[in-house]
C-alpha cells in the first residue's frame, strides 16, 4: 500500500451503489479505502474486487478465529483483490501468523486494543503485549486510536520505526489528521466525514492537504 | 433453535455446491448447521439464504467490531435468514449488547474463550468474566469445548441452567458427544467426520444415535 497521501477511507456506506460512487470520486486523494462486513454481507465479497479495480482496499474483517479458518479468510480475501487485511490479536500468536502467513505479499495490521468503552474492560490491558506479538509475527503494522494521541505515541514508541501505524477516529469521532499523523500515525483513517459529505472528494482533498503542511 | 438431536454440523466447507449437498443430507439428523466466513467469502452471503431453507443456520462470524459495526453485521445476519451468530466477548459489554439487541428474536451465543494454542495467551484468563457479562447482557449461549470436559463442566455452573452451551471439537478434534453433552453440553458441534465422509447422514445418525442413549 503506499504512503502518499497518509489518507485512508473508511468505507462505513452499507449501499453497494453509493460506496462504489464515493470511492470512484475520492480514490485521488486517499491511498486506500477500508471496507467491513456489513458492506460484504450487503454487496457481495465480489465488491472487494470491484473496488480493488479503482483502490487499494484493506479489509477491515477483524479475524479472530482458530489459525486454519483465519488463514482461510485471509488467503480468500486476497485473492479477492485486498491489499491489506485488519485482524486482532487477542487470539494469540498461532491466529496471527497463520494470518501473516496467509497474506503472502498482502499487509496484515493488528488490532492492539479497542477505542470503544467496552474496549477497556479486557482489550487495553494487553495493547502491549499485542502489539509486541504482532511485530515478532512479521505483521505490517498495528492500529492506534487517533483519539488519543499520548497512547499512539507510546505505542510508536513501543513498535519502532519498523512498523505501519494505521489511526482511526479522526473527523466525526473527534480525532485530528495533524495531530494523529504527529504522534506517530503512518495513515489516518477517517469516514463519515468524507463518505456522508455532499461532496466527498473536496473533504479528502482538504485533509490530505492538511497532512502535507506538516 | 430446536434441540432435539442436540447436533451440530460445522460445515467448514468452502465449495458452495458441497457446502449445500451435505446439508441436504444430513438436515433431518442435526439441530442446526454452522458456517463461517470462509464460505461467505466463497458463496457470497446470500448462502446463507439458501442453507436456511434446509436448516437452522448458526453463523460463526466471531463477531469483534465496535457497537454499532457488530449491530450492522449480525441486524444483516439475521435479515438474510440466520438463527443464531456466534460473537465474541472480549470486545465489551457494549459491544456484546449491541449484538443481543440486533438478533432481536434470533440467538446470540458468545466466546468466552478459545481453544487453540494461542488462546491461552489472551482468552483464558478472561473466561469466566466473559461468561458471567454473557448472562448478564440477555445471550442465549455460551460456547465451551468439548475437549475439555472438565473446564466445560465448569463453565455450566458458572452460567447456571439458563443458558444453552455449544461444544465444538467433537470429532476429528478428539471431543467425545456423550462426554460433552455429560460434562453439560445443550450441543455438540461436529465437523470433519460428518463433512469430509463418504456418508455424512450415517455418521450424523449415529452420533445423534449416540446422543440419545444418554
Amino acid at each position: 500500500m503506499r504512503c502518499e497521501t497518509r489518507l485512508v477511507l473508511a468505507l462505513d456506506e452499507t449501499a453497494p451503489r453509493r460506496a462504489l460512487e464515493v470511492v470512484n470520486e475520492v480514490s485521488d486523494h486517499v491511498d486506500a479505502v477500508k471496507v467491513n462486513w456489513p458492506l460484504i454481507l450487503n454487496a457481495g465479497p465480489e465488491i472487494i474486487t470491484r473496488l480493488s479495480v479503482m483502490s487499494d482496499v484493506i479489509c477491515d474483517f477483524k479475524v479472530a478465529d482458530i489459525p486454519n479458518t483465519d488463514r482461510l479468510i485471509v488467503e480468500r480475501t486476497m485473492e479477492l483483490g485486498a491489499s491489506a487485511v485488519i485482524v486482532h490479536g487477542f487470539t494469540g500468536e498461532d491466529s496471527l501468523r497463520a494470518c501473516v502467513d496467509a497474506a503472502s505479499g498482502g499487509e496484515v495490521y493488528v488490532v492492539t486494543e479497542m477505542s470503544h468503552p467496552g474496549g477497556e474492560m479486557f482489550t487495553s490491558i494487553h495493547a502491549e503485549e499485542i502489539a509486541f506479538m504482532a511485530r515478532q509475527c512479521g505483521a505490517h503494522g498495528i492500529i492506534a486510536p487517533a483519539t488519543r494521541p499520548e497512547r499512539l505515541k507510546d505505542m510508536r514508541s513501543k513498535v519502532g520505526g519498523g512498523m505501519k501505524i494505521l489511526s482511526p477516529g479522526v473527523g466525526a469521532q473527534g480525532g485530528s489528521a495533524s495531530t494523529a499523523i504527529s504522534a506517530g500515525a503512518d495513515y489516518v483513517i477517517v469516514g463519515r466525514s468524507i463518505y456522508q459529505s455532499a461532496n466527498p472528494a473536496d473533504v479528502a482533498k482538504a485533509i490530505r492537504e492538511e497532512i502535507a503542511t506538516l
